[in-house]
Formats: C-alpha cells, structure tokens, sequence
C-alpha cells in the first residue's frame, strides 16, 4: 500500500495569544511540526500540544525558528554557523524534553520560515543546522523542502529525511514558490489543489506553474491550519488522498 | 576516602554582557550549574560553558530559573505548577542536547534563584520541579539545598539527591540563610570559612550563627565566582579540603 | 448635560498575534488604554491602534505594565519603587512619541493587570507610579480603580484623575472585585448590566453585590472587547446611556 | 573659538550584566548616546545614565537599535520602512520621557549599530528614520556618519544635524570604515589618533588611510569606552583638543 504523511505547524500560540486550530488539525494531519518558543510558541503551550498529538498518534516534529517572535521567525537574521547549530540543538533538545513529558518523543525536525527559507537556497547552512540535529539524535528524520538544497545536504549526509511539498503554494521552475504577491501563488480550490497533489504523488515530481516537472522523492505534504477554509481544504485532500489509496501514516 | 564536591553556578553570560570567570573556576570545582538562558545565559554561551566542564572534567548540572533575564531570575514571580513543571521540562531539555552537543550529560539539576528559594519554602513546588526533571531523566541527581524543605521532598521521592551547603553564607537556626544586610551575612575570610566548612562536613550538619547543629546530608559545597576574592577563597577551600583528607569527585 | 466616558484596553495585538477587535471598540468608546509594549502590543500595533483612535476621535490612554508579555502582565512581579517610576516613565514616553505620529496625544494614563491590582491595595505603589507619570505630563489624567488605594493616592496629590467603574464585575463590600471563580463575578445580562450602571451614576457609588453603596467619583466606565457578546455589552451600555442622556465624551 | 563636540555610547548595561564606564566617560564626552532598552540598557540603567549625563552638563541623546539584545543589535534585520519609523519613534519616546524624569531632554539621536550601518548605505532608510524622529521633536539635532547617506538625508531633510567622525578607526576612500578585520583598522597610538583627529578637524574633511581627503562637516568625534586603553585614548584626545584651542561644548 502507498503511504504518504500529512504535517502542519502547530504550537504557534504564545502566552494570553491563541494561534491555529491545532485540535483540528491534529484530527487531519499525522505529524506535527511544533514551535519551540523562539519564534512562536512557549513552554505550556508545547505540553498542551505534544499531550494533543500524543492522544492523536500524530508525529511530533521539533520546529526551531530565529529568537525573533514579534517578526514569528519569518525575518531573515544573519547568524554565525555556530549560532546556527546552538539554536538549532538547543530548541530541538527543549522539544524533546517537552515530548518526554507528554509520553511522547520527537521523531523528526523541520526548519522554520526563515530560518528554513535561507537554509533552501544556502546549502552550508542546512549543513550546520542538520548536523547539529544529528548529533542531539542520530535517527532523527529531517523534513526537506523537496528539491531545494536542503534535499541535496540530507542526501550528501545520508540520514534519514522526508522530501516535503506544499498544498497550496504554486512551484516556480526551480521548485522555489511562487511569490505570494503574484497572482496564482496560493491554490484556493480544493479540488485543484487534490488532484494537483495526487498527480505529484504519481510522478514523484513537482509540477511548477509552467507545467514543467521537477523530479524528487516525496514524502509529505504540508497543509496550513490558519481559518475554517485551510482546514476545509486540509480534510478535503486528505479524503481524496485515501479515496485515490493512500493510507495516511507518520514519517 | 572522604569525598566531596565543589560547585558553582556558571555560564551566565548573556550575548555581550560577561559574567564570571567560568574558565578559572572550572578549575576548582567538580560540578557546574549552568544557567540555561531564561534568567541568564544563551545558547552560544551554554554551548561554550559546556565545552570547557568537559575539558575539565567537571560535571555538567542544568540551572533552570525563570523567564526573567533583567531580573536574573531573582524576581519571585507566580507560577501554576504546570508552568513551574513546563519551566523546568524545556530548560533541562534544552541543556541536555547543548550537553550532548558538546561531548557531556547532564548529571545534575539546580534550581536558581527565586525560584530555588521560593522551593526552598514550599514543599509542594520544590516536589512539581523535581518530578518534571525525574519525568525527563529518573537518574538525575538533583541538588538541595541541605536542611530545607528541598531536602524533604527528594528524601520522599526517593531519586538521587546531593545536600548542598554555602561556603561563604552564615546560617540562621531553622537553615536559611542570614539575610545579606545583616552584618556577618557573608564570610569574606578564607580561612575561617575553610574549617567551617570542615567542621560541617566532619558534623554532617549545618552549623548556624548561633552554634546550634542542623544535622543534614552534606554532598556538595557551593562556591560563588564573581571577583578575584572569590576564586581566592575557592582556591583556599579546595586546597584545605584535600589536605584534609577529602578527595574532590563530582556527584 | 451629564457627560460619562467609556474606556476599554486594546492595541494589545503582539506580532502575529491579533488580539480584541479594537476597530469595532474604536466606534463604541470614548477612551482607548493602549498597551506599550511589555505586556501587550508593540510599536507596530500602537501606531495602527492610536491611528484609529484618532480617526474615531478616541481619547488616547497609556496603559504600562510589567514586562512579561507571555503572562499578559498578570503575573504579581516584586520590583522596587525605582523600577516602578521607570517603567511607567519609558511606557508613557513611548506612548508619547506614538501618539504624536499618530496625530494625536496621550491624554490618560491607566495601569494595566497585576500592576494595577497591586497598586489598588497598596497606596505607597500606587503613589510611585502617579508621581512618575506626572513628572512626565503634570496634566495628565490619572485613570484610578475608584473607592481603592488608588483614587486616595490621586486624591491627596491634587492631580488631575478619572474614577472607574467596570460595566460587567460585581464588587464585594469593599470596592474589590468579586473573584471570576465565584458565582456571579461576571455580568453577563446587558440589559442587568446597563441598568446596574446607570444606577451606580445617579448615585455616584459603587453598588456592591450585597446591595451597600460605597460612594465615590464615577467618570469612567471599563468596557471589554474580547469576542462577540463583549460587542453587544458594550453597544447596548453605550445606547443606554445616550438614551438616558448622558452625553458620551472623552475625559 | 573653535568648538567641538566629544560623543561616546553608553548605557548599555542590562540588568545584572555592566557594560562600560559610563561615569568615568561622562568627565570626558559632552555627548552621550544612551542605548533605549532594543539592543542594550533598560528602563533602569536609562534613568541612572541620564541622572549621571545631566549632573556632568552632558548633551543627552536617544541611540536606538534594533530589537536584538542578544546580537546588541549588531545584527542586520530587514524591517519595513513602517516597522523603522516605529523603532525610532517608540525609542526616542521613551528616551525623552526618561531624560524628563531626569531633569533634563532629549537633545540629540544617533542609529546605533547595524541600524546606522544599514542607514549610511541606503538613503531612504536613514530618510525614514530621521523623518520619525523629526516628527516628534522638529528641533532635534540628527548625529549621522560623515560622508556617508545619513549626511546627505539630514542636508535634503534642511534639519539640525551634526556630522560624527571616528576617533580610532581608520577610513576607506569612500569614507567607510576599514574593515576590523584588516591590519590598521583600529587606531591604537593616543598621538596618532589625536594628531589625526586635529587635522581632519582643521581641513574638515576625512583622511582616509590612502591619504585622500573626502570633505564634510565634522561637528563630532565618537570615542569608544571599553576597558582602560580606550579611556586614556578619550582623555588624551580631549586634552590635545583643548590644547589646540578647541572648546568642547554639547551640541
């Protein structure tokens, strides 16, 4: 049978200030990248929902971002290597405390805005922040957005990791996105959006806007949870998914 | 042989603000409680810190206090007791992989602060401190203060536990400390703080201002190391320990 | 004409994080008490918010508090009387210079959370605080919890102040609060609500749950606008009173 | 008589953590460009370095920076011109109302750090700064690097403005700093500096390592407090200055 995993942010509350349907979404997905308090989150609100994914047999994923909240870690700050490898295996190392705690354990790690965003287009710096992950835990899977340099680090470093697409963002020919100020970068249709995705899953390929192909292995989707029209198109896909006979399983 | 230990709190530097001469003093001690960057320290010097316990053999213990670096955790600020259990769940976490990172383990955990002394008095936050760390790691030993409501609370839980006295603080009657504006609060002769030190250790009680034994479980002896005077005096400590008999091995 | 203004907090958003619907509360009340920064919102937020202020011709108050942003400035945080002046001296500047680019100027100044709670019951607190606003703005309107410690404190320093009561709390016999775990702490009946306040105007008294009239200075009355209901409270006090003829004006 | 301003950073202290001899530079400088609580100080050490300014008949200035205690706002954040003009107008706010509290104003503001660097290379930011600042005090006289995009803003602005050169740091042709981590960078030799300072004071004009001139208007000389070599460089220059017959007078 083909699997493929479902993932989402979550976590993202900070404090007296709600953030996503994390409840909801953790009925969807099956692994859940999760805010470790420096760019979004704090510590109750990572026990509350590792305890949620933990009832729900969702994935948990440590998801480090830049010590930015006000900016939600989507500012791009210049950090030394070792910064970056500090930040990395210090909110990863919080994360996996915080899953002991709810009776669960981190199984895989994904970078945050930015800090991802730069990491995609910087191979040395996913290096760093890879191999500071791997040294906390050696087993644990790296989500890569698919066919960028973050692809190419995971696979020169040969540890596990997960090639990840997104279910809502149109793909330039170079498997960047789409700028969000131009028209057509957000998929808003549910049923495009499906077959867009199933089709991906055939081919194991990225299909940019331009119709060209990007071949790369995935093995997740990503689904955002902000307003009752994402989770809409979240549980549409994930219907189709298994009507079209993927069971849906974590990494 | 005796033996004993020697620690003392470090790594608490904050980005370009130094504190402490961490570097001397891991030449002296046997334990280092490392700020863990809510109330002092961050990642990078966590990372730097650790590395050097490492090269000297010294053992490495989380110092987790509250979300409070202008304050440098001394405030005493109100928590439930999940967010004192989330508190201390994320920040050993978080050593424990900056541990790992650099060669190490985390052996030991500390409270700093107001928050160690607010447990000092409160049976039952000292208890949701020490059962997240346990919940974390059930083998790690956690350091009381000797004689206080610390120490009664890892006698009922039954895990590892090290007593911890002052080298250069007076105690009053019932184990606390005399308050710093009262003169003789603080011991700033070498000499005299050295047998003190001694005859408690001989006595396996603490020694108050008034004379009056405290019998307690004495493991670990905490120095401070800020200022010349003060490595002096720790210098002094540890060579009359040893001719004294006492071998210095981290817990 | 009888004139009565209407305050509720806002500009409280944080980064990614939006919080009340404060362009809907903008249309209601005639005073705004605009968080500064370190409990709620940031620079961002207080430029949009004293925008619409001033477009809807909204008093501007500064609303300071303790620097603790994931406790929402709830947490009772213990700080000297010189720390105190200096908080509310930086957040009332900040809110100064924003209020200016803003087009307009900061009017009022009402302490926000546990430092309010704090300075209600204790005059020497509430005194610091004043004091260090007034050096600021000698003719700023000093917002006091009315019948408490701080309607004394502006009382015996001849400032310029407002006495508030809370559309929807009931108070105990002592102008306190009746704690929201009780039965019956929280109004949740506008019609009860309008009518309770009206009362408490013609008589110039707090009128606690037991029925005791406690007499003071009612200028002001709080508002919330957290969620829908909030809304419909607040709209159905404000048609109320207009109705009964009171005129709706900032202080 | 000639005159000539002597300016330093300071205030830079956080919480537990000095920084600087800001009461020994105070003899020295007749400038101070106090940090505002983004990059370094707090609400704290702000009062006590303006009480300090005040006392010692020195100029007081608001020196904000980006949001980055860790980084001391070293660190380049790409913020929006919104978000700029929001740091400056928040920070400069709060500095004057401090300065109040302190007996004394706001008279002057100089970007710190990577702001300023940022500022001197792209017009329009270093334009939406001072236009923020100028909105809340028209008479505020603008601290900018010689030669650089801030002069040429504060000329097109028509605003008060003083031009700062550096008293140990060795310039490029095009009136940039050569780089720290080349040889000659730092001015080490008292007599140099002094000898230097004293000729481009005469030609007013930048002499650049090659010798080049690059004329501007030189109103001010910074000088940097770190450790003692830095303080007997500042002592030095102020002496040779006035031997030279220049009066150090604020701006």
């Amino acid at each position: 049978m083909k699997t493929i995993d479902l993932n989402a942010d979550m976590g993202e509350s900070f404090g007296p200030w709600p953030m996503g349907d994390d409840a909801s979404l953790l009925k969807i997905v099956t692994s859940a990248n999760i805010a470790c308090g420096w760019h979004a989150g704090d510590a109750d609100t990572m026990a509350k929902t590792m305890r949620l994914a933990v009832e729900n047999g969702v994935g948990i994923g440590a998801h480090p971002g830049f010590a930015d909240l006000q900016g939600f870690g989507r500012r791009r700050i210049p950090l030394s290597h070792s910064e970056l490898a500090n930040l990395v295996t210090y909110q990863l190392g919080a994360a996996q405390a915080m899953a002991r705690a709810a009776g669960g354990h981190v199984r895989h790690l994904k970078l945050h805005g930015a800090l991802s965003n730069m990491a995609s287009e910087d191979a040395e710096m996913a290096r760093v922040c890879y191999e500071a992950a791997l040294k906390v835990d050696p087993d644990i899977v790296i989500m890569v957005l698919a066919a960028t340099a973050q692809e190419k680090v995971v696979r020169a470093l040969g540890c596990n990791w997960a090639g990840e697409i997104f279910s809502d963002r149109a793909y330039n020919d170079d498997a960047t996105l789409v700028d969000r100020k131009l028209p057509g970068a957000m998929i808003h249709d549910p049923g495009f959006a499906a077959e867009r995705i199933l089709q991906m899953l055939e081919e194991q390929a990225i299909i940019a806007v331009s119709g060209q192909r990007i071949p790369t292995r995935i093995d997740t989707i990503c689904l955002h949870g902000d307003g009752p029209e994402a989770l809409a198109i979240a549980r549409g896909l994930r219907a189709r998914l298994e009507a079209a006979g993927y069971g849906l399983k974590p990494l």
